[in-house]
């Protein structure tokens, strides 16, 4: 059985699961910022996954990475496994901006997470489930 | 051609070339930490290289990360792939310890980078080396 890491669930909303992993999306509207959570239990490490999960891992991160950028005109897609403070295995995916809050920055400890509310989360999660809701469709808006 | 961008030429001493990826050391002794940068040029996101060379990039940070964990006993791996400052795609493999300058932070913008010395920087070029000279052997390492 799959468990969500409790500061992980605190700190998300979530969006839909894919084939290997949950998708999130982190609370903190200065950027769009999804979390991957591959669904498996007692996982720290990427490679702890087997290769043919690694490979799943990767199609699904550059999956969502490619709809977000083309989704929200990114600059730049940062990705990012760290978990130094969060031990289950997570993969940040972040749209980063010239504009945004942190730039060029990294976005972890720049400025305080903003909060999302009501309205906006709805719209937030209701366009990103309609990127994700069949992966073939977003793998056409991403390289369109 | 595949050339690499003058600032990652500046942070690092290369380390070796791996069958898709450059494997570079960044001077900064607070961290084992390595880059690997894919062999091809004007490349900025992971999902612009097809699948089967994200699945070689996976492969790849995936034995760098297990062969640092083992080698340096790290607590923690982190991956990432920002390049906010620098376009070229880079990507981060860093052993972690508690007892290192950044914890639990990621390491960047938080303590200023601590050059090698000669002698240490040939001490570790030689461990690295041998950790990545023949893949086999890394991976056996990895898991041992």
């Amino acid at each position: 059985m799959f468990t969500l890491h409790s500061q992980l669930e605190a700190d998300t909303f979530p969006v839909t699961d894919l084939e290997l992993c949950r998708v999130l999306l982190m609370n903190d509207c200065n950027y769009p910022w999804l979390i991957l959570v591959p669904r498996r239990d007692n996982l720290r490490e990427i490679h702890q996954l087997n290769k043919a999960e690694q490979h799943l891992l990767m199609d699904e991160v550059s999956m969502v990475a490619a709809a977000l950028e083309a989704a929200f005109d990114a600059k730049k897609m940062n990705i990012a496994a760290l978990g130094n403070m969060v031990p289950q295995l997570h993969i940040h995916t972040i749209a980063r901006f010239e504009e945004d809050a942190a730039w060029p920055a990294p976005v972890w400890g720049k400025v305080p997470a903003k909060s999302y509310d009501d309205q906006s989360k709805a719209l937030m999660l209701e366009r990103l489930r309609s990127l994700f809701a069949v992966p073939e469709q977003a793998q056409e808006v991403a390289v369109s």
